[in-house]
């Protein structure tokens, strides 16, 4: 089994994406599952292309993408992808999408193909808290996630694909009154045992 | 220099308590300073007791208290203990006082001597989160700071104190909706930092 | 025109629902629009019918339904409702349904039909926060909101719908440390603005 | 009786101050306490001189500074004053006091005079939330709260004094994700309760 795990790189103000910096710690092969890494760009019009290239070249089984979310304290593997981009930023083209549709022949939106539950209860056997989330937001996570639902339907239909947010960093919050944070070593670990729960999932 | 760092053990519903796990991996020397560790009850009754008899036996230059805070995210060090026990909850020994002086002769409040803003900076430094608070609490934690603050000013002036609250650990967390906490790895380093940032104040 | 408003009666261990007291004391028109109150019980297998039921009678333009959100400080018009029935607690007639698709002929997921941004604004303009949700959650609120799009799409094509969630009133959180709360009045003001912004883009 | 009450005037990038026109609504009188009216500046070193010139000239037997804390759900009486002045923002005159003693000669803390538990339970009795706080900060809330008591000490003993501080109004938090607030109406009836108590346990 082959699993491509992408990560952002960093955007916004942040100097660094602790999606990517996950993604490169994470062990080269789970169980039997051989794990290729991918960094892919925080851009609405250029992500898309770079993680469909490397799913022609590497032919995984799965792709996971994954994604900070600032502000949770818990990773957080996500259940649904929507039809919308609106950004509150700008992404790291300068792009900021209001309210646009992704596809317009696509459906509203599309559920995970990632055994959710048997995620999270993974992550929590290795003592880490997760949670199934029901939005990935209306950023370029999403629209990853969505993009990847639309070519699995359209192109690439042997693929299961789904998004996993992890926290911040505790470095990015330091000027953040009391918010949450997880170490990047227990990201790479929960991000590890929900992989695994794939692996096992998939048998 | 000798530091007694002392971290309670497991109160309320928890099986594990972050403090004293994270007082044990500390290092056993921190510049010259010689680090010595010491478990202590979560009793209002009994924990001044253990700590005196450590002092004396030990005579530390400084003694720095370490107990968990669930709901912050970051390391906090403490500036003020106050003369007032009050319980949300009864303490392992089942004792729950509502609203009583500690000492009645005691002053309202402390102060501590630990160079709290040095200890912040040099916790942010290692790339974790950290805030002075300005509260206690009014549980075992707040009491065993007013104490050790009593017996500085009666008994052993030669002493500096403190008091230090670290967040829950992860894998308390997991049924707790998006609280925050820091991995045991992260407290350790960030006390450590705390504890170098005392040393170093020091000379 | 004519606006079906409703709202959940209370459900787990709360003694009342701010949905339901936040409808009953909306304004009987808003600019040209008749608003028409309805409470629907907060059970996955009957609220529906109740609200299809009323309908029929009343052929109204919109169909809003309100429901609470514990722990949102902000009013909170609905983007979607997704295919899914998945609750942490039983409904008011002991159900409790885990991870079951709604329709197994409905798409995965409905947008609303309401001028969602207009909405926000218009709460914000008379001094109440307010944002869009990107989820409706998995509970009741949901499946209410799915259904009312499944019967739109399929029985009632002239009908536009949609979802506002209103944060727990302040003597909900009397027992709920730093919960955020808003007060029946602000719901109802907030509630009217809204529908008052829907009533205007509808022109 | 009489009860002189404060609010601070608006400061930081706030263009109102919940504090003053809460107290503006207050009744004229609650059971037979004359309540007195006071608006004071948000600076450290002008707000105690015109407090202390309306004691002098009222003569009350309370008084009670009202402040804005912003982040907090419920109303907080105050538990304790310390003798730091410590600023993260500038006052009104552009003062920003570091790390400060406020009274060289005066004590670490003062405990309030005023009926904390009695005044939470008449709160939640008008259905809002309530706790006592133990930290009034290190800003101009806490320094008026604690040259009040430093007066009551010196030249005042008569007076009973305290404070308590109210969340933020809804239309300070509309740019302010999911941050608690509470109506201007809430404030100023839970503020009367808690006077009413106050004057019920003063008999």
């Amino acid at each position: 089994m082959k699993i491509l795990v992408t990560g952002f790189n960093p955007f916004g103000k942040e100097p660094i994406n602790p999606a990517i910096e996950a993604v490169k710690l994470l062990p080269e092969s789970i169980n039997n599952a051989h794990i290729v890494k991918l960094e892919i760009p925080t851009e609405f019009n250029k992500c898309v292309a770079v993680v469909k290239k490397e799913v022609e070249l590497q032919q995984p089984d799965y792709v996971i993408n994954i994604g900070q979310a600032g502000g949770r304290a818990a990773i957080t593997p996500e259940r649904v992808a929507i039809n919308l981009d609106d950004g509150r930023i700008p992404d790291n083209a300068g792009y900021q999408p209001h309210n646009q549709t992704i596809q317009e022949a696509g459906p509203t939106a599309y559920f995970t193909q990632l055994p959710l539950q048997a995620m999270v209860d993974a992550i929590h056997q290795v003592g880490l808290p997760a949670e199934i989330s029901n939005t990935a937001g209306t950023y370029v996570c999403n629209h990853i996630f969505y993009q990847m639902q639309y070519l699995r339907e359209h192109e690439f239909p042997q693929i299961k694909a789904g998004f996993i947010h992890i926290p911040f960093l505790p470095a990015q919050v330091i000027n953040r009154f009391n918010a949450p944070s997880l170490s990047l070593a227990d990201s790479v670990r929960g991000l590890t045992a929900a992989l695994r729960a794939i692996t096992e999932a998939d048998n």
